[in-house]
């Protein structure tokens, strides 16, 4: 079955990447992690980019942040659907950074931006796009949807009493 | 084979969405269109989240300005990947007010967020998440990648001279 | 009596909107209070929204982070006033979110937005319109904006010593 | 029957305000015009202030644009509710002064704020504020709503063809 | 000799105050302190800025935070050179808000604006202001730049070592 | 009688501070307009500030745009009270830059800074300034102020029409 | 002589691109002109960087807009300054985007930043650059310095006539 | 051979400042700390931009917070390439202060501006710019750079464990 690569700039960025490997396993769907740095392993991205396809990842989410390169970097590199964490870094200016210049991206090089930190909904939006083929993922996610609901149902009766 | 439905809140942000149309078209890929508003027809945006996936949509693309809500909303109610397009309205504080409000989707409901008015990489992402799961498609988005970069290497002759 | 149908996205927005039942209390307005969430239970969103104004309440005051629908599609559902809360959530980038994607609502579907975290000043714009009809209750704003003039007069004093 | 004061800082205003008496006349609400400029009439805001709700005003809408004070100020001053306008003026920074000095009032004193230009809003909400207690203005809220779903239905069918 | 009024909206803005309280007793320029807030004693803010230059004030500094209207209103009311300071208050968006609603006052009616936080300069320009036809106080700034000079060249010898 | 002496950083930044020139003259006040940039002429700005107040000027009105220097550089050479203004350049990043820049000044060396482009505020400020020891000069602006009002009155009648 | 090699993401970047190739004529410096896309031509981008240094460039100013990775990815492939240009392109959000994506890089790879559309400032730079080793390029500076002077200076002729 | 000359406006800016000096000692190059001040000691600053150059300096270093001058003002007095470092100090609103007073300078006297707290990358920029004339230090930077290839790979291998 279709795999999920997530890359990250850097180890300091794994705490927020965490989520979305957390959130695929939820989803039973096989991910392969790795640090590529597109500004210190320029050779590293080149191969990952050039290969993930090919050995059977279907999409890439890939977390940067302050001036980050990776995400943009990787989907000029390959035809996969590519998706963008804006990680919040520490010198970050408020996470604008990191934002702008993974969505911003030019006409033909598309990344699929998630909110700043977003890196579960960075898992959930793969599981999406492997569930766009494939009827049991699609279903684990309607189901997610309904638990999403049931934890507001019981919240609203605390708040109501 | 897999249709992308491209849905946007007024009949105002058609020049800007019908980049998504045109490059779809130019990747052989069918687009359902239709104009659907969050605030104006709810009803209307229910029965589209609904339903989008039984009918052989498997990709939704989204174009709103303002306070966006109808990507945030569409994946609320679908569990297809959605795209979302900010489009820059007229009275937009510089599309800062569609940026965020489709980007910073919470926890449980992503949408892939693509650049300000950034409808044509709306389309090759849609392509992208079709051709992860279909050789042919990806072949044409490699073919088109190969394209771009023949463009830059003719500018560039230019420039040298 | 009129009553102030207080809703919010998330338990987590409790400590934030609890200034907004705290003041109407003490306007003796009556409220219900109950959590709705535009992106996980549309549905109830929807049941909201539609019956509302058939049930006595004649304000609703929603709050909301991040990408922040929930105000902009209960105006969209309801013909009562709105009013929209921006609240400033942990992963908000400065609250910058919640505030453009209730604020700038198109034309045809207004939301009376407050100050961010501003729900004690949701809870006494509710109030004052109730109050725009019902002398009795105009009367007490009135009374409060006294109250507020007093409280600078005593600070003013301990300063000026 | 209720009636609405618009009041705006400047003549330079009024193209931008006149949407906010165009559509409380299409609901067949009485408005007063005036000009009222916080800056260089304070005393005629100190009377409209604090005279407003004696002579029949039920809400107050009140635009101005830069360092926007008269919707604050008239709140400060009036029991009744104040809609404040945000107006994009000349030397306005991209429009964020006028909407950041009228939004963010202190805790006591709300202005209900309604997006950039947002004129028409604001007369949609004052209609909403009467026809809270108002039946025969709530139907017409209603069918205004209608009308507006009816052109969405409209416009879809054209995008269809 | 000439006296400067200091005011601002809220007791819990005296700890930024307070410096420009202490920079003018180091000027030796005396000051009168008061509490008056634009939004909740409107009639005091009417009395102080129709007044103050008949009793000896000859500036006034004004500080508040949020939609910071004090500075705005009292400068609109008196003929004496307004000092705005912008107090970054704690539901304040990253202080630009109060930033805006001071700067960006309509031609006619100029605030001079300091630094966020800064009144310890509003102060420095108040000595300024009555230097301008004060020797004596003129004096005593050029002595205090002078003295901040020495400090810089201290704290340079010991970075150098 | 006290003269202010205008300073800009280029001949381009001349339309916007011309307002200052022209309100000034309507004061009846001396001007006296030179171009000095920080920039180009480091030398020129060193005399420029360390003379001013040598020769008969009492307030400093300095205009610049982009990384504006000129107002703040004048201050820390100059004991005299320093107005900037902060001129919205091509190549400005929507004058964020040039407000920033000379507003944010550090503890001990004070601009008064107005609106963006607001030269003629600055013009009006620094009589205020020469008004607060000067009768007759305040009595002017008292005056001034006065006309304000009655232009507003003028536009009031017209829009009751 | 060193050689400063000029490159730019696309065609259309080239009229604000051309004042760095301008300037650094007059400087009398060789300047090589290439279009290299870091999203089209990743390969391309990868040559240059690895080999620039290799064949007499001493300084790379790299111009791009949008999420502009070309800076950063050069100076991740090459041990020579790297000075990048933000460009305003059309779909910018008012070029925050160019200017965030080339400032905020990580520790270890700085790109030497100058302003937005600041081409002629780059080419500036890379002459004072080249000029900090030799000593004919650097008296060129010194006379060009001296030539902004002169300028100013016939300017602020006029302005005082 | 070579040294770099390293200011700063305050003590207050070395803890962000002594990573440039660091990491200019790692790359075996000589530096000179001083503060200079361009607001509190202008004659200082005056003499250290005139003569820097001349006595052995070939890069400048200069970092600063708020209204940020320092850099900018010495580029506009030395000959020599100014490297500007903005620092977020303690009132900075976010920092947009010092970066924006930095970056935008006009043309004419580029600064070359690294990230808001980024003088690790000032360092390096200064031997990259050093190294581009002296094949030794250019060594040790392809050396560093392989080092922080050598780092990203260690951790990628924990990450894959």
């Amino acid at each position: 079955m279709s795999k999920v690569g997530i890359i990250m700039g850097s180890t300091s960025d794994l705490p927020v990447m965490q989520e979305a490997i957390d959130i695929l396993e939820e989803f039973q769907i096989e991910v392969e992690v790795d640090i590529v740095s597109a500004h210190r392993t320029p050779e590293k991205l080149f191969d990952y980019g050039k290969n993930a396809h090919t050995r059977g990842i279907s999409v890439i989410i890939a977390g940067a942040g302050g001036a980050a390169h990776l995400p943009g970097m990787v989907a000029s590199l390959s035809p996969l659907p590519v998706i963008g964490v804006p990680v919040k870094s520490s010198n970050s200016i408020d996470g604008w950074d990191s934002v702008l210049s993974i969505l911003q991206m030019p006409g033909g090089v598309p990344v699929a931006t998630v909110a700043l930190n977003g890196a579960k909904n960075a898992g959930i939006l793969a599981a999406q796009i492997i569930g766009s083929s494939n009827d049991k993922v699609q279903k684990r996610i309607i189901d997610y949807k309904e638990g999403l609901k049931q934890k507001v149902i019981e919240g609203a009766k605390k708040v109501k009493k």
